[in-house]
Formats: C-alpha cells, structure tokens, sequence
C-alpha cells in the first residue's frame, strides 16, 4: 500500500479527520468541490476561465465517487479527513464523510492544491514555516454564468532571498497553481490579513520576512459559496484529497 | 492594427480563404468548434480528461460569437477562412462564414493548435518542410458523456537530429499541444498515413526523415463527429482561428 493509499484509508476509517498541510509529501492534493449536475457546466468553465487559481485535475461521472483517473478506487464520499457542507450559501458545519448526502445528481471536482509543491519548496531550501494561509483578496476573477467571486490566495512567509527559487521551483507545478500571482506588500492585492480562511489571523509581515501569494484552489469553493447553491461540500479548508499523482510527474519538465 | 487583426479582417471580407499553415506567425492559432449549449458540458469534459489533444483557450458564452478573451472584437462567424458543416456526423460541405448558421444556442469552443509554434520550430533550425500532416490513430482518448474517439495527430517530418530540439522546443508550448506524443514507426500509434485528415497521402516516411507526431487539436472535430451533433460547425482542417494571443507569451517559461 503507497502512503497515499494508507492515508485515505484512515481517512475512510475515521482515524484522521485533521489537516493535510505539510502531509504525504510528494503526492499530488486536491481541493474538492461537490455540485449538482445542473450546474456542473458553469462551474467547468470557470475553472477554464480562470486555471491559475482552479486547474482541473478530474471531474467525475455525475452520481460516480470514484476519481478513477487520479486515484482509481477511492471513494471521494469518506476519503478526505474532513468536509464542509454549505446550504444556499451559507457553512451549515463540518463533517468526516459525506455518504448521506451523496445523490446520483452529483458532481466532483477535484482541483489542484498548493499543498502539492511544498515538499519541492523544502527540497529547494525554501524554508516557509508550517504556516500556509489562504485569504480574500480584492483581486476579481473572471465569471461564468452565475459563479463569479474575487481570488483566494495562498500566503507563506520566507526570508527574501528565498523569493526567486521560490518563483523558480513552483513555476514547474503549473497543474497545481505554478508560479506566484504577487510578490510583497499584502495591499497591493488587498490580501485580507485580518480574516484568513485558514490559518492565524497576521496583524502584519513579521519584519525580515516577505509575503509570496500563490493563487489557492478555495477560490472556485468561494464562487460557488457565492452563488448560493442549494447543496455544496467541499473538503474543509488545509484537508485535502490526496491522490495517487505523484507532485514530481505531475509538472512541467 | 496588428497582423493578427489584419489577418481576421481579410477572412471576414473574404479576401482570404485558404490554409493558415505557417501563416501569421507568432500568433496563437486555434481549432474551432461550435456546438449547442446541451452538449457543451460534456464537451468541455472531454476536452479537460484530455487537455494534451484539447487545449481549451476559450469558450464564449452561448449565443455570443466573439472571443473576449483571446480576440476582443473578433467575430467567429466570419472571421475564419472556412468552415466545415456537419448534420449528424457527415461532412455537409465548407464554407467562408457561418452567419445564417449561428444561434442563440451556439456555443464556441477555441482550441490551441499545434501551428502556433512552427515559427518556433523554425527558430530553433527544425527543418520540418512544408507540409503538417494531421492523420487519425489507433490511440483511444478518455471519453466524455457521448463524446469519444481515437487521437488524431500532428506530423511532422525532419531529420534524426531534429527530434531533440524538436521536442525541447515545443514542450514549452503547452497550450497547444506541448511536447510530442510519440517519435518514428507511424505503426506504433496506428497512424493511417494512407487516409490523411489533411495533408498528401503518404505511402511510407521518406528515407533520412523521421516522422514526429503531436496531439491535434482537430480531435474534439472527430469526437464531435463521432457523436453525430445534429448540428456542429468547425475550422476547415488547416484553415485555423486567428487570435490576439502571442504565441512566446502563452507558454511556459
């Protein structure tokens, strides 16, 4: 059994149910996203609109939980550690599989996570802390049909000559979000410090260290949350999917 | 007003109605299909579980012939330099503009091409002459909803010490198809040099050539096909879509 397996059999089996941050290295993670079929083609093609923040890694067969291209024989319904379940919009909470409210109208998504690179960011000397916050900017995405929203982005903290290998090793992971989107000050793209959608609150960069923002695989979450489905689940925020592709085939060359 | 511009221009007056092959160089250029909006979300579907033969560069919003995106301004019902019609799979014929066609329901589809980077092929002093086969293969694709068919490819022609910096130069171009699929015997990939989709019929490779061969965008064409649309307009094989796109700045670095 690979440690990708292991660790979504014990995700299946309830006995980890926290984040996948920093976690089996060097496997491909993924963000999940669970619609109906009915809007399944508008959120397709926002994702298409807008790749640096939402590259496809699979879109399942409506009513199939099995992502039979990325890891074939896991079950997207009680393989991640844990879920959350929106309700027209709005979070109704978090849970630890999704059986009971799986239907044949379902659709996956499964969307590549900066998660991916962070074993190649080390591998670089990049040392980034066990922080990765994702946060609202002001910067706007592009719409389709009804699923618009501003940019999630990933924020990691590293000492600034760490910028440019930084920039240069995660621009080969272009399936996974790739380069950096911006570089420094949090202002210029309005990164909402104050109120991040994973991590600490961060009154300000800690002096010595620069902000590096990675377009983050939330966004597509936060267009359809802003869409107001009837029913979305997406993996909880830092607990991904993991799948069977391994980060370093998984790229460019 | 750019060649690009002026290119689309002569194809909307009609001055312009043969092949795009080696024209325009530098230029992105993009296959063409146009279907209704209840098959578009198993279109794009295909498209995304086979992103090597299918780049998607843009998909216009129903009933809205113009690329925002890629071509602001543009208007793909004329702007082509031909068109081919099918009704229920067969071939109807070509034509130079599709304006009575066109409805509220069309949806279009602008897909990389692998004639964006010849310019950079030549470039490198790939000598690939002048001919670009596309030719059908054995190699199946992932299917989509109706949509399924083998791989039609590229190929190319040049001499054995081209194929290295062939292959280094267009694994760059990952919009429009990237690096090669395979390399020489034509038999491995049941490529039907006998039957090309465009291009001369070819009994065997010409000695001191080796044959190369990519993904071809004129596949979803051939899934299309195969689905039996009621209706599909494309790009006439050869005859590609002009788009403001930069061919050195849509790649990777």
């Amino acid at each position: 059994m690979t440690e990708a397996q292991a660790a979504r059999l014990a995700m299946r089996e309830g006995t980890w149910t926290g984040p996948t941050v920093h976690k089996v290295k060097g496997y491909v993670q993924a963000n999940l996203v669970v619609l109906s079929r009915s809007d399944a083609y508008d959120f397709l093609l926002y994702c298409q609109r807008n790749a640096k923040a939402c590259p496809v890694i699979e879109v399942a067969d409506p009513g199939d939980p099995e992502p039979r291209i990325s890891a074939p024989g896991a079950d997207l319904r009680t393989d991640l550690p844990r879920y959350a379940v929106y309700r027209s919009g709005a979070k109704e909470g978090e849970v630890t599989e999704i059986l009971e409210l799986w239907t044949q109208d379902s659709v996956a998504f499964l969307l590549g996570s900066s998660l991916s690179f962070d074993h190649a960011l080390a591998r670089a000397g990049v040392e980034a802390g066990d922080i990765v916050w994702a946060l609202n900017t002001a910067v706007p995405t592009v719409p389709a049909g009804k699923f618009h929203c501003n940019l999630v982005v990933t924020m990691r903290l590293m000492s600034p000559e760490q910028v440019i290998p930084a920039t240069q090793v995660t621009t080969r992971y272009i399936y996974t979000h790739g380069s950096p989107v911006h570089v420094g000050d949090p202002a210029v793209i309005g990164a909402d410090l104050a109120n991040p959608i994973y991590g600490p609150p961060l009154p300000a960069i800690p002096e010595g260290k620069t902000a590096v923002f990675w377009a983050c695989g939330v966004t597509p979450q936060q267009a359809a949350i802003a869409s107001k489905q009837e029913l979305m689940i997406t993996h909880a925020p830092g607990h991904g999917f993991i799948t069977d592709l391994r980060s370093d085939s998984f790229c460019i060359p």
